[in-house]
């Protein structure tokens, strides 16, 4: 069983929820500047916030899948049980900019990203788990984004506890680490394509 | 004709009912751990369960595609066909959930999952029929979740007229009995992988 | 320039296309069959038969696109063109609905299933005036369908002035006729297999 | 690294926004041509515009990816910056259909269009500079509608402060400009064809 369906899906999934949270931003009811900001102001930032991180998902779920792992029911799930998590930024995203980010919101928000942390943590699990896969665990041994991003996500549910706002700092630090492109991937095919040329028809494979 | 096609349409489809169905979710008004349990509580525990059931339909229907069966007009009807009971969740589930679980309304769920139910066997069927169709029916040789499925949504409706809630449980047995991963299709093909190797490049094609 | 990446954006789009209309679907205020019949009754019906459209554009934009004609900038407007048309579905669908098919909400929908049949028809045109397309008009040769459908959406709209729910009518019917599976490109596909069986390579593509 | 799957998620989000902005067409209340005007009539032209310009980035992006380029973690971001500013359309029509093309709404929508057309840049720019780069910008060696669709769009911003309506002038001609199909890349292609006949495979790639 090869991966592209899951690919597929998986992008049409994120694809929706990206688009999905433009519908969650109040359009203004005047026509003036202030009213754009008024409306729709922190709704356009909490909306560039979850558009990172979904990007960041997918880009990272993008690179995973290069290293072509083995799919099986197990893996198909676990990449369900991620979506899950990710369908749910639209709702958490909502109501943290329509309670102005009140306590609660903030640290459910956080608890959202943690759970679609783990999520993404219990894929790869899975994935280095199937025939081949101490290869895809070799790619991403060194994994320090990997470690700091849940603890920086706990760092922000607890300081929401004291001050909402400033729990989004940590949460605004995680994705702007993630943005810096992750070049392991890159450099794992590289180099195995240097140590084992006779892979290259498999890399260079135009269906990927 | 190929099925490429028919599993990137289907995949999109049901990539947006999960999606759509959060929109469904009322975003509390205030802020607290209250307020989420109160507006949006049932309505997440709703969405779960038939999102559930829509990653269990696009699970089946991976594994049926993965059996590479002959696809003409028919095919594609009878994919329209499930696909239309699907796309139907996402309105059951949100009356169900403004209802609070009402006697209708739950029936109407079960009826709904009924009939996407039978859209999967008519499907089944219906590639079965076709050329080289007798080894995917070979492959789903012994379908016990798929005879006790129906009966179980039955039961779901019949208890619905007695006690809404309870007319839930067989509904979530029938989610739990279908998370466990089917090897089936796994199954199959690696014993036909094993006897007869020549269908190698066939199984192994990476555009799948 | 290969059709791929038409055909992937077609189909999200129109996967897209039916699943906005079940948003389009009034959830019942209350929980009995009358709030139901009362509430979505028309709505659940009028979805049906837009959704059956969609199915009939898919279908028939898949076989053409099986033909593998070519593709350019002419096409890709072409079919964004139709694509148009459909993306109106929703929008006529919902009036037409909510006017309890009111005179001009019916003749509006029916002017949009013209507009949607002269899309196809100008698409169809384009690619066949391409290189190679002698062989895809061969294929459509005898157009019955294509030529009473537009006259049909014609009388729809002309009843549609006397009893607007007479002018449904002739809709139903054209959905109707279209849903017999029309096997003429797999004929088509087939014949030429047998007398050019040198092609073969070329439509047992797995990629399409 | 293919860019297969990066134009699998570009194409899904183009899909979701076009058909998106439908769901932001208010239904008449009323059954009457004078509804359907006064309610819809100026929210279907201003998404007949959006719909044209997600239709020429969708085209453009296609012929982009066309040329094959080189993918890694940058050009993801580069893209994803792209589809963020093309997100928003939804949102920006919106409000300027609901304001009656007030100046703020207008002047913010021509700062949305902006913000595409320079993500666009970076990301041919992006694209550009990685291996092979050389070739794709010959392609686009004469860029005249680069360089005039930002200037109209400046133009149009500037007038919006005069009289609203007009800085849409601007906005509907550069629409105008890139309905002309661009045949750079198909020229560039199949010169390139000629010159070196040994890439021809490379061209004909049907997973393209």
């Amino acid at each position: 069983m090869t991966s592209g369906r899951l690919e597929a899906f998986s992008d049409g999934v994120l694809a929706i929820i990206i688009t999905v949270m433009v519908l969650g931003l109040a359009v203004p009811k005047g026509g003036t500047w202030a009213d754009l900001v008024h409306t729709s102001g922190l709704g356009l930032l909490t909306y560039l916030l979850s558009f990172v991180y979904i990007g960041i998902y997918w880009n990272n779920h993008h690179h995973l899948f290069q290293l072509r792992p083995a799919v099986d029911g197990m893996v198909l799930w676990a990449n369900l049980h991620l979506l899950f998590w990710l369908s749910l930024y639209p709702f958490t995203t909502a109501w943290l900019t329509e309670s102005h980010v009140a306590q609660v919101p903030t640290v459910v928000y956080g608890l959202n990203l943690l759970g679609a942390a783990i999520g993404y943590w219990i894929l790869q699990q899975t994935i280095t788990r199937r025939p081949g896969g101490e290869r895809i665990r070799a790619a991403f041994a060194r994994d320090v984004k990997g470690v700091v991003s849940p603890l920086l996500y706990l760092a922000g549910i607890g300081l929401a506890f004291v001050v909402p706002w400033l729990g989004l700092v940590p949460f605004v630090i995680v994705a702007v680490i993630w943005l810096v492109p992750d070049r392991r991937v890159e450099r794992f095919l590289s180099a195995e394509h240097v140590s084992s040329p006779a892979s290259e028809t498999d890399e260079e494979d135009p269906t990927l």
